[in-house]
């Protein structure tokens, strides 16, 4: 792995060569092609040709515009291979994309043809309730001369920026393409595999950090920012055209933080599985909160504070976020069900196809139900790995965590290439310097009133401090990225929306960069270990304890830590009711479900009987659980969590991240080894 | 594998029944969105708030329409597996895909509500060339009473039917979706895959008779059916609204065939494999044939038989055919050099990125360039099979092929259920049942006249004869499917292409449902031995000959099969060229180079001497090779096709298709033991 040639160099940079040659030639063939078709539709008499004309002009400005986007892609990934040979950490793929985006971006925005001929706009007057006339599609009706007719449809793409009507050369209309496609097919695979990925036995550990920087940070980090952009906007730079439901739409969407770059250093450098978890999973967590609270705010129907529409939006709040967990959680364990009870299993590339499937049904379903998808299809993930990946075929476990590593990989690659060329488009963006130096303020005090004040309040609760140095570390991993962008840019109607959307480009671009470059000096000046392989750790394990606040943390802490309420109630149930259940491991249902449901365990175990062949691990697994279940209180709390732990460990290692586990000064959370 | 329970059926079926009732949710669900929104609109003084209802209804009617085909393939995948595992072999995934979206399709059109509100069209009088004022962008200009002013933009979405001014509901307007996503996203999975999961050492030995077939075969089969069928429609039937162009163009779409559901059972039943690559070589190849032939057919300029159309048309079909495989070889070769002079192999998740990427790249570049794409691909299949493969490192190997099996899975089985809900679409269909009579009868002829002819021609030169039993077979297998629709619903602007959408779903539907079911039954009426596997035929290689006409056939005759005038150059100049320029396999190029280019030639087998941990297979064959080299030409010829045989069986399983080779009565190629 570590053998590289410095040889490559040059053939690898022919290869960059090439592919911005490629990108010139698009570039002129686009100029060209925009150009031959008015001459060429003038000179017909048949309407028909015109839309074969058209149809085939259509399907190569898509083609290009296509084509620009993958050739960026390839050069990011050749560039990254070169910096990753080279050991070179200083910038990230999703960095790099974005710089190269902005760079094609520059070129295509600026030397673009955007004076085309002016079109005068067909005028309405709207006397009353005329908004109707503009219905989602319109029909023009041309008259020949040779009597024949025709008829175009246009559908109705949006508003567009009031005056504004030169037409911008066909190419560059094209580049601009519909924000729906960042919903409906961009996000779900970065988001699923984030679920996918968890690791979800350290995520259980810290889900009370977890989800107090995840539920209650971003809604401080919202209100704060919000309260910040509308002193320094509306009442010390007076815009007019910005309110307090923009400045608060604005903190929710910045709120959502994707560390994508902090999280890759911490992967290759190896820190602490814990601190990793922190960072991962406040940021997965955090996006769906963020955007729940956007949905929240939009939906806010009044000017001022008002108690009826803020419980309105709070209702809205909760109820959208429950519903979307609700979903994916569901069609998650439909998915475990399907997975448990067929023997499609035999056919893996059937069972891989309906995993991604319905994976992505729930995101629909979620949007059709007019909740958020991005929640349910996280949810989805999670319980994806947690129960439908125990009931896969061998061959499907590896090849749906592939393929959701892959569509992750390309998703979020096309995405950060995307906001680099959205950089200067000068379609939906308005600069304002005031503004976007506020913004930076704003997120800066957001993001300091979320960590350390939290930190300090779980502290209290926390056997195991959460010290300084891993403080600093959350502060520092507060990068945005593409949720944010992804919600600024849905809506770019008004002037505030195109504020907030230059901003947050800006704020993405400079926080992916700068915090992603820093990220390995940063850990080295917070004096965080990194680079502790499994084997260090398996040494480690439950005796030597590196640290300077708690240099000797004795079994009772840790057995205590263990024991968290929340944490064991939900170990308990999973393992007792929802794992035997929705796959083919876990506990007896017959005895853990009371006596009037035996039928019901009956026909749900009904599987575990023929299924044999690959139960070896199952039944030592059975095996311990029952002799845990026979134990007293304290000793089957104990067990409960170890007695996932090989499980868990193996999963976690499966699922794409490694199962580097390390011991950093004053976090350590390890596994006790099984007592019974 | 075998293992399967009868009591897992009901439970099934019971999730069929709740994809059903959720189909039900979608389908009442958006009803009501749709008929909420134009209230909604007109309470407002707002037109932002218009816009962010518009996108989110938009949004909101694109989820259910990717939920309802979501359903159907799920309905479809669990429906197949129950199938498959009681081994019900007369209906494949894509009969019962398309069976399934036929039905759903019935539902949706007849029971939408197509009788909306009428608008009247914005109607201008074309006087002179103003066709150009049918611009690709329109903007509608509302005026507020508030002195607001909000300008609506739409985009052309083509030529509707005339006089057809009824307003579907959106959510059927919806179902209508673009027909380029078809060619951008839906087919080069398809077809990539088909390329890349080619038996090349089968295809290359068959290759003379493939091409036969796929070349003249089909240009015989386009001519035969256009002629059939203007001579019936136009001169029979008197239509007028169908000409000799059109004739010709269903004639060219309709030779496009694609056996799915018969390789399908060729594959579980083991036939043999040269059989196997006569069947499926023949529908890679004719696809790309027919798709070149239907865009020399659409550019021919006359109405009547003129050498300089003709002519023109004939440049076109070779410039197009030779351009698109020179774009697809090149991108294949620039992929294999990629992955052969950098590192990247050390990051197999950046590999299978840029593998997936670049060969998409070819099918845009193509598309850009005026050429197919499909055809691109297809050959940068065969192209990253044959030289980028060797190249990847193990895991690339399994996840490219893994991903692009999935891909081709999903996108043909959406295809298909596509067809199935268009089958009703009343929007760009035209019934005609004489129509569609003459076009069964036009392609029966067609593919008769393909056939027998060329197998008689073919029998001549080949010393292995085709038998009749597996002419027949290759009559039957000539089903239509994915690209024929594909090319028919591409342009529906006139009455003749309507008329011939809706016969080529028909003769789609009927074909892969009639002869897809059938196929078991026609193996046995032909007597094509089946279920042969590899232990059977490793005893049988080179000794006991199965058949009728050829009982005996020496050596000497087998011999002279290999060395094949085309195949020995190919595998010459393959070996000594292009797979070690390539690859890190193949000859020394240090030798095979002319002494002049022995620069060229060490700079490019450079990277051999430092990569020596994963080339064991590689010295073993460069042994081979050499000792190959020095002998003289018979054994050259000889050792040459032995020489791959390993290599190429080894990645032929790896690819998909499994390795199963037997020796049916009178066909036998297999592949003669090395005389070195």
């Amino acid at each position: 792995m570590a053998f590289y040639h410095r040889r490559t160099c040059p053939r690898t940079m022919s290869n960059l060569a090439t592919v911005f040659f490629l990108l010139a030639c698009i570039y002129s063939s686009q100029t060209q092609s925009t150009e031959q078709s008015p001459v060429q539709a003038c000179e017909t008499d048949h309407p028909e040709k015109v839309a074969e004309e058209e149809v085939s002009i259509q399907h190569q400005l898509d083609n290009l515009n296509l084509l620009l986007f993958l050739s960026l892609l390839v050069l990011t990934i050749l560039t990254i291979w070169l910096f990753k040979a080279h050991r070179f950490r200083f910038i990230h793929e999703t960095g790099l994309a974005m710089i190269y985006g902005s760079i094609v971006g520059a070129i295509v925005w600026y030397t673009a043809d955007t004076n085309g001929p002016e079109h005068d706009p067909i005028t309405t007057d709207a006397q009353e309730c005329d908004i109707s006339k503009a219905t989602s599609s319109i029909y023009l009706s041309l008259e020949y001369p040779s009597n024949k007719s025709v008829t175009f449809q246009y559908n109705r793409l949006g508003i567009i920026k009031g005056g504004a009507y030169t037409v911008p050369s066909a190419f560059v209309e094209k580049v601009n393409f519909d924000p729906e496609v960042f919903f409906n097919m961009l996000l779900p695979p970065i988001i699923f595999y984030a679920g996918y990925s968890l690791k979800r036995r350290h995520f259980f550990r810290n889900l009370g950090s977890i989800l107090t920087y995840a539920m209650v940070g971003t809604a401080i980090s919202c209100f704060v920012v919000g309260g910040i952009m509308y002193s320094l906007v509306v009442l010390v730079m007076k815009r007019t055209d910005f309110n307090l439901k923009d400045s608060l739409f604005f903190g929710a969407l910045i709120s959502a933080t994707d560390p994508v770059t902090v999280l890759a250093v911490f992967h290759d450098l190896q820190v602490d599985v814990d601190m990793y978890i922190l960072v991962f999973g406040e940021s997965v967590l955090n996006d769906a909160v963020a955007i729940v609270l956007s949905r929240s705010v939009e939906s806010y129907d009044s000017d001022s504070f008002e108690a009826g529409p803020i419980l309105k939006s709070l209702g809205i709040f909760i109820g959208v976020f429950v519903g979307s967990f609700a979903i994916g959680s569901v069609m998650g364990c439909i998915t475990a069900i399907v997975t448990k009870f067929t023997r499609i299993r035999d056919f893996p590339l059937l069972e891989t196809a309906i995993f991604f499937i319905m994976s992505y049904m729930c995101y629909l379903m979620a949007e059709a139900a007019q909740l958020t998808g991005i929640v349910a299809v996280l949810f989805c993930g999670i319980m994806q790995a947690h129960y439908t990946y125990n009931n896969l075929s061998e061959e499907s476990k590896k090849r749906t965590k592939e393929v959701a590593e892959l569509a992750q990989f390309l998703a979020e690659s096309f995405i950060f290439s995307y906001m680099g060329i959205s950089m200067f488009n000068p379609r939906n963006q308005y600069w304002d310097a005031g503004f976007i130096f506020s913004a930076f303020f704003a997120i800066l005090v957001g993001r300091f009133l979320n960590i350390y004040p939290l930190s300090f309040l779980l502290n209290l609760g926390r056997k195991q401090k959460i010290p300084w140095n891993i403080q600093h570390m959350l502060m520092f991993s507060g990068l945005r990225g593409a949720i944010a962008f992804a919600l600024a840019i849905r809506n770019t109607a008004t002037v505030a929306r195109q504020l907030s959307l230059t901003a947050t480009l800006i704020i993405v671009l400079i926080t992916v960069v700068i915090c992603g470059g820093m990220t390995t000096q940063m850990l080295t000046w917070l004096k965080i270990r990194v680079g502790v392989s499994d084997e260090d750790t398996a040494q480690q394990q439950g005796m030597q304890v590196v640290g300077s606040q708690n240099t000797e943390i004795d079994v009772r802490i840790r057995k205590r830590y263990d024991q968290a309420w929340l944490v064991r109630q939900w170990y308990d149930l999973d393992h007792k009711f929802f794992k035997p259940i929705f796959t083919r491991k876990g506990a007896d249902l017959k005895e853990t479900l009371p006596l009037c449901c035996y039928p019901v365990a009956r026909c749900l175990t009904v599987m575990d009987e023929h299924v044999n062949e690959d139960s070896d691990s199952d039944l030592i697994l059975d095996e311990n659980s029952s002799s845990a279940d026979q134990l007293s209180g304290v000793n089957l709390e104990i067990a409960q969590p170890t007695n996932h732990t090989e499980d868990d460990i193996v999963l976690d290692a499966d699922l794409g991240l490694g199962s580097n586990q390390i011991t950093t000064p004053g976090l350590n959370l390890k596994p006790i080894p099984a007592v019974v």
